[in-house]
């Protein structure tokens, strides 16, 4: 077993740095991050940062850098308030991918990188076409952070855009058969295979299975 | 295609809302979260909540829920300051779903759920000694989210635990060698089988596979 510490970490080779600390975590929820400028003109960027902060009511955390180009997308959301979050599937995932490159401003990914827009009623940012499960949010709290000049920017879901079969009876999207990949690191993704669901957990009662068919 | 709506989602029966927002992020990153209080009391619980928050200086988030017996968990952080991610594997899995488990305070879930503890030098809080990848935290910053009563803790990386096999050439952890699980959901549990790892994205340029084994 090696023991990295604080002192080793720092010292590490930049690039090697953020591979290591990128993945540490384990696998990272991975959507595509779409917005729409007061201007009309729209952006999408991949992320692995967006996290469950509450179910009532129903928020989201997503972080945002300031090094990585996601000005367009910071500047959108905080003048329409609005975003959405779409999953990615392994049949256009390197599209999903080449969203993270630089292009410039007023360039649309969507355009360049192939991916449909997709809109809805009572809501101006636009979702992936091509998703199989997508949310609709709108901002209600900006929270930066001094420590490294990110922004967390947490969202209520205001609409969720989906076919009734990705839905399990007890409300959890069967996110197998709605074919979400996951990411570890800053480029290494992945098709999750069901390992199992387990009941709700009680002290006194041995952990178990789900009698669900999912 | 169906559009679940605001006024809908907020009528949907509490544990199928529950079950639904929790799952529509898509896969999450799972760990389990340990501390000690200044008694010597250890506590471990299951986590779905981690993000990476950045690479320099190195950044975790992780959101803590007032609701779900998390308490002993926060009262360690905040007075030892200090705290543990370990990763989950399939073949005991079910343990650490156990720990999710609302046992009385002063009861340790390692001892209860069978995982072993493990210390190292200059470190209070104790790692699981069964996972593959450990992380090693020290608290930064507590903020408070005043819409749902959660809490973000943000911590520092101060120590990484595991095998060096574990690691790759450029520093992304081999999470499939390391055996990590993923959430989706309250207690959906996955095994992630690898897709692919991509280049670098630059405008004009295909988005392609990187050369590496892994």
């Amino acid at each position: 077993m090696i023991n990295i510490k604080s002192e080793q970490i720092c010292k590490l080779e930049k690039q090697y740095r953020r591979s290591l600390i990128n993945s540490l975590v384990g696998y990272k929820s991975l959507n595509l991050l779409g917005t729409i400028s007061n201007e009309g003109i729209t952006n999408l960027c991949i992320i692995s940062s967006a996290f469950h902060l509450g179910a009532d009511p129903p928020l989201l955390g997503i972080v945002i850098r300031p090094e990585r180009a996601h000005n367009d997308t910071l500047t959108n959301i905080k003048s329409t308030g609005q975003y959405t979050l779409n999953n990615v599937l392994p049949e256009w995932y390197m599209q999903a991918h080449q969203t993270s490159a630089s292009y410039s401003s007023g360039v649309s990914e969507f355009d360049t990188c192939g991916l449909k827009k997709l809109y809805t009623d009572r809501f101006k940012a636009p979702f992936v076409g091509q998703s199989t499960i997508r949310i609709g949010l709108e901002l209600r709290e900006v929270i930066d952070i001094d420590i490294n000049g990110t922004t967390i920017l947490i969202g209520e879901i205001i609409q969720i855009l989906t076919d009734d079969a990705m839905i399990t009876e007890d409300g959890t999207i069967d996110h197998v058969k709605a074919q979400t990949m996951t990411v570890a690191g800053l480029d290494a993704y992945f098709l999750p295979q069901s390992v199992g669901r387990l009941a709700y957990a009680k002290p006194g009662i041995e952990p178990h299975e789900l009698s669900t068919s999912y």
